[in-house]
């Protein structure tokens, strides 16, 4: 890596996180969760969800277009299924609520289904599923996404967003397996990055301004993302939109507001989390064998050439994690110093170095 | 279109279907579920699962390969969630049953989730997503696909089936969204028709042995087919997979027997079936209404260059049925000439023509 970082340990990025939300009006364990999601999400090398995102959170709440102490509160409920108001709270601090009542619901009833009205952006939807866990549950997110960048297969109007869907699955000896994927081909932060350097990109990532395949990075960043599979990524981010969002109660296509761009009207992101007991349908124990013997007939496919081993979805993000909770986790210089220049304005413990 | 086809309605298809299997020790109630997933599957458009199966479904039962008078049985129970034995049935017979219990479970518990071994090829999953919208619930279905065709991402050995995934939700005046997809770009069929035609194939379909992409069809037929969105599809396959098969008991990886070729071996194809009652999370009328302004909002987009409609998920399969239920069901010559000879040797009332 050419780029300049600085490594700071998960715990100093703990510290700093929550300190600037509780100077903005957070609760300490409300501050404490969302600071957990960013720095998870860090270890895990998923940066985009990262601390990256502290300003903008800080940034909306002193806005008061995210509401800093919501009362978060359960509106509709049935033994197997909840819908939550989440009062305009943190997305973190909403979601996690929800998948801890989804979570006591499927120890009850045998599976729980939480959907989730008025809540915001809340980071990697991995962190939410993978809360199923440790209680030999598998986990199921939906969310719609904070901001559209898809049309319908045909169109182009932006009025999807890249709509992510989240699974989380226990292992016994095996790690588990974490699948949490947008329904497009690639982020928009990679048509950014071709365009910095100045690299065509390939004709399956986006579209023109026309609907039409483009290798062009500007056009692509003046166009849409592409779905996944064409009209079968459009048909899952509208169905992941729509039990997310529309069964909830939540804004779809032309209510969606921008998170970066929109400091004024509240994002009312919807979400719905599932939370199923392993024991409704077999011996916990049993299933968690089943996986790693899944996971190792996986791994011990034949491999194409060129490739020298095979992923289970999560892999990666579990050996990083792994990789960072011992040396560190390396934020870009420019990130590093907007943090810096972000403690010094709260006036809170700055970063260290 | 240069092909032939024979023209027959709905109801003569049924009839036929329901004696053949009849014939074959099948009762009737069972044989008429089953002949209507072929016909209804037909009268969407989608004739890879519809009565082109029926010949393959008589082969098995007479083999004895599938049980053609199964005592399907709840095995493990909890309020909202079921595992169900389907004692080798026919796939049809065993997911009806299922998804009628998970709809009786939506309706005392808000949601209903029942998964499935000892299942056999089911046909189109859309089927029993879609036997939830009556009730006012969305419909979801996961399935193991009853043969390996995909290998996992970086790997040439085929140890995922396609795998697919279907979502059927209620609107109140426009067309409910159904969505049925494979994991796969695209079907093994369609790369059989361009190796027929002589046609090359685009890059994005399929892996030759070596994994690497192929546009020689040959090349294809003898690899694999390509997951939707790389490692994305790779993963979905594997969370559908091991939700419709490993969590219930049923067969994964190099258990999967071929639907066509192993006449000895029960398949026990998984599923897993969830009925979402509306009303658990809005009233069922506010959320009808709420679809059809999502509908809309999507064919409200401006069009891409070149393309005259938006579609949602599932329209076409309606327009489809809509006009052969007024036309009748064209079915290609050698296949009726298929039917005819397998009623002659059932000793059945002929299929008319």
């Amino acid at each position: 890596m050419a780029d300049q970082n600085v490594v700071y340990t998960a715990d100093q990025l703990h510290r700093f996180c929550t300190a600037a939300l509780m100077a903005v009006g957070v609760p300490e364990r409300d501050a404490a969760i969302t600071a957990d999601t960013m720095v998870q999400a860090d270890l895990r090398g998923v940066s985009s969800h990262g601390v990256v995102r502290l300003p903008a959170y800080v940034k909306r709440l002193e806005a008061g277009v995210v509401n800093a102490r919501p009362s978060v509160s359960v509106v509709r409920e049935t033994v197997a299924a909840a819908l939550v108001d989440g009062d305009n709270g943190l997305g973190q601090v909403v979601a996690y609520r929800a998948m801890e009542l989804a979570i006591e619901k499927a120890r009850q009833a045998g599976t729980g289904t939480v959907g989730v009205r008025g809540s915001n952006h809340s980071g990697a939807s991995a962190y939410y599923a993978m809360m199923a866990l440790p209680h030999d549950m598998i986990g199921i997110v939906y969310t719609s996404g904070a901001a559209n960048i898809m049309a319908p297969w045909g169109g182009i109007t932006p009025l999807l967003g890249n709509n992510p869907i989240a699974y989380a699955i226990p292992a016994d000896k095996e790690l588990p397996v974490v699948l949490d994927m947008a329904c497009s081909v690639v982020a928009r932060g990679r048509i950014l990055v071709a365009l910095k350097k100045g690299e065509k990109i390939p004709p399956t990532w986006a579209l023109n301004k026309y609907g039409e395949p483009t290798t062009d990075p500007q056009e692509a960043h003046d166009g849409l993302v592409q779905p996944i599979g064409g009209y079968k990524g459009y048909g899952l981010a509208l169905v992941v939109g729509v039990l997310s969002a529309v069964l909830t109660g939540g804004a779809f296509g032309r209510q969606v507001t921008d998170f970066y761009n929109d400091l004024v009207n509240p994002q009312n992101v919807g979400h719905l989390l599932q939370a199923v007991a392993i024991d409704a349908f077999m011996p916990a124990d049993a299933f968690r064998r089943r996986m790693d013997e899944v996971i190792q007939e996986i791994k011990s496919s034949e491999l194409a050439r060129g490739v020298d081993r095979i992923y289970l979805p999560g892999e990666i993000e579990f050996l990083t994690h792994a990789e960072r909770s011992r040396n560190g986790i390396p934020i870009s210089l420019p990130i590093a110093r907007e943090l810096q220049a972000l403690g010094e304005r709260l006036r809170i413990e700055p970063l260290p170095g």
